[in-house]
C-alpha cells in the first residue's frame, strides 16, 4: 500500500493513495485513536502492520497537496555513505578518506537534521554565497516500524515499516572542510522526500532499482542488490548500543554517478530539476533555485 | 537565574532554582502560557529573556527529582570535537586524521540523537559487549534562545538563552571505525546533562572553568579562553545555511585529558564515577555500569 501525508485546503492527513486511479482515502483513526500525522500512524500500526481496509472510491488526489509522507522526522535522519562500490570508487579521492578493505568492514553513518525534509516538488534553495558546490544523492530510504535496540540482522527486516525515497542533497565543500559530514548535509531543504511512503511487503530491499536524472539526463542508475552493506545489515548497524523508534528514517547511501564524480565535476545550479525514480515508490522531482 | 526540569512526584515541571539556599519556584505559566517543558519555556521567552519573578519561600529541592534540563532535545545535540589545542594534541594520532594547520579553519560538528539525554546522578549503561573503549569528555554546552540562520558571529551572543554542563560520552572503537561519528557518540545514555540550565547573563562563554574527575581524580581541566572556535563562531558555523531554533544544543567540545589520551589509555568500567564541574553551573555527577 502507498501512504501519503497530504494538504487538503488547510488541513494536513495522512491517507492511502492509488497512483493510478489518482485516489486518496484519508486514515483518519486507528482502533478507535485519531491520526494526527504519519509518525503516529507509523507507532500505531508498526508492530502489526495492519492498516485499515479501504472502502469507498475516495477522494481527487490531483485536488490535494502532496507533502513528504514525514514532514519532520522525530529527531535527525541516518544516513550511510559510501556504500554502492562504483560510488565508493568515484568519490576515492575526494570525499572518502578511507579506501582500504577496511573501510568495506564498517557502514559510514552520518545525520541530517530533521527540519531539511521538503516535499516532492518543492524547491530547494541553494545557499548561494555559502557553497556553490551542491550535489544530489538518490537513495531508497527505510522507515522503521518496531523500535528496538541490539537487533540482529537477520531480525532486521521484520522491523521495517516501509521505504521513501529521499535525495541526500549535499554542498560538497562544507562536507568536506568540516570533516565530519552532517552540517554539509543539512542545510534548510536538502532532504527532498517522497513522494509516498509504500510499506514494507511492497518492495524487495535485495533488488530494488533506481534511477536518477538531472534536467532529463540520467546521471545514476544502480540496484540495491550492489549495497555493500545491506539494509538489515545497516539496521543492526544504527541500533547497536543505540536504540530505534518508530518513525526513524535510515538513508540507505546513493550509486554511482554524482555530480562530483563527473570528469569535470558538474554542481547543480539555479533552473536545475533533479528527478529520482524508484521501482514500486515513484518519482521524486524537484527544482533547484 | 538557574532553571531545572524537576520531577515531584510523578509530574515533570520547569522551576527556578536557588541551589545555595536549596529551594525551588515551580514556572506554570509564561504571559498567561502554561508552561508543560523546558524546551517550550526557551521558546516563548527566548527573544525576550524575561523570567517571571520569584515570589514567595519556594519549596524543598531536596523532595524534588532532578531531571536532565532539557530531557528531550527538539533533535539531536550538534556537538564539536577537537575544540582545544590540547586535546586536539592528545587525539592527533588516534581519532583525529588531519591535524594540519587546515584543521584550525573550520570546526569539526557531530551529533548525539536525542534519546541519549540522562540527568544528573543517572547512570551511563556501558554498552557491554558492543565495546570497551567507553571515553568521558567534559563539555560547557550552549542552549539557543533566538533561533535564526546565517547568524554573524557579532550577533551569535545575542542567540544564547543560556549553558548546561554535557558529558559527551564516547565509544571511542565506534566512533573511529565508522569514520563519522555519529554511532559511537550516541549510544543510549551517553549524553548527560544538566543539572541546571543558567541563564546567559550568568556565564562568561569566553572564560569559563571546567573540571572533570574520575573517581575523584582530576582528569580535565580546561577554561573556555583556550577554545579554538569560540561560542560565537560555533554559533555562526551551525547557523550557515541551517536554521536554528531555540531549544537546539551545542556541545562545545572537551578540554584535554581523556581516558584515550592517557598513556597507557584508560576507559571507565562498571562502578566508575565521573563528575564534571563548570564554575557558575554545579556539578554534574554519573555512575557507569
Amino acid at each position: 500500500m502507498k501512504l501519503a501525508t497530504l494538504k487538503i485546503q488547510d488541513k494536513v492527513i495522512v491517507a492511502a493513495v492509488d497512483t493510478e486511479k489518482q485516489r486518496y482515502w484519508p486514515i483518519t483513526a486507528v482502533n478507535g485513536v485519531n491520526i494526527e500525522n504519519m509518525n503516529q500512524l507509523v507507532q500505531l500500526i508498526g508492530p502489526k502492520k495492519e492498516l485499515p481496509p479501504i472502502e469507498g472510491e475516495g477522494q481527487d488526489l490531483q485536488q490535494a497537496q502532496i507533502l513528504a509522507p514525514i514532514p519532520r522526522p522525530l529527531r535527525n535522519v541516518f544516513c550511510v555513505g559510501r556504500n554502492y562500490h562504483a560510488h565508493a570508487k568515484e568519490l576515492a579521492s575526494s570525499v572518502f578518506k578511507d579506501n582500504s578493505a577496511k573501510a568495506d568492514e564498517w557502514p559510514i553513518v552520518f545525520t541530517k537534521v530533521p527540519e531539511s525534509v521538503i516535499a516532492h516538488q518543492d524547491t530547494v534553495q541553494l545557499p548561494h554565497g555559502v557553497s556553490e558546490k551542491i550535489d544530489y544523492e538518490a537513495e531508497l530510504a527505510v522507515i522503521i516500524g518496531v523500535g528496538g535496540k541490539n537487533i540482529k540482522k537477520e531480525d532486521a527486516l521484520q522491523h521495517i515499516f516501509g521505504y521513501t525515497i529521499v535525495n541526500d542533497v549535499t554542498a560538497r565543500d562544507v562536507q568536506i572542510r568540516h570533516q565530519q559530514w552532517d552540517l554539509g548535509k543539512s542545510f534548510d531543504t536538502f532532504c527532498p522526500m517522497g513522494p509516498w511512503l509504500v510499506t514494507a511487503d511492497e518492495i524487495d530491499p535485495e533488488n530494488t532499482e533506481l534511477n536518477c536524472w538531472v534536467n532529463g539526463e540520467l546521471r545514476q542508475s544502480g540496484n540495491t542488490r550492489d549495497l555493500i552493506f545491506d539494509i538489515a545489515s545497516l539496521i543492526e548497524t544504527c541500533s547497536r548500543g543505540i536504540t530505534l523508534y518508530p518513525g526513524d528514517i535510515i538513508a540507505t547511501g546513493t550509486p554511482a554517478g554524482v555530480g562530483m564524480g563527473l570528469n569535470p565535476p558538474q554542481y547543480l545550479k539555479t533552473g536545475d530539476q533533479v528527478r529520482i525514480e524508484i521501482k514500486g515508490i515513484g518519482t521524486l522531482e524537484n527544482d533547484f533555485n
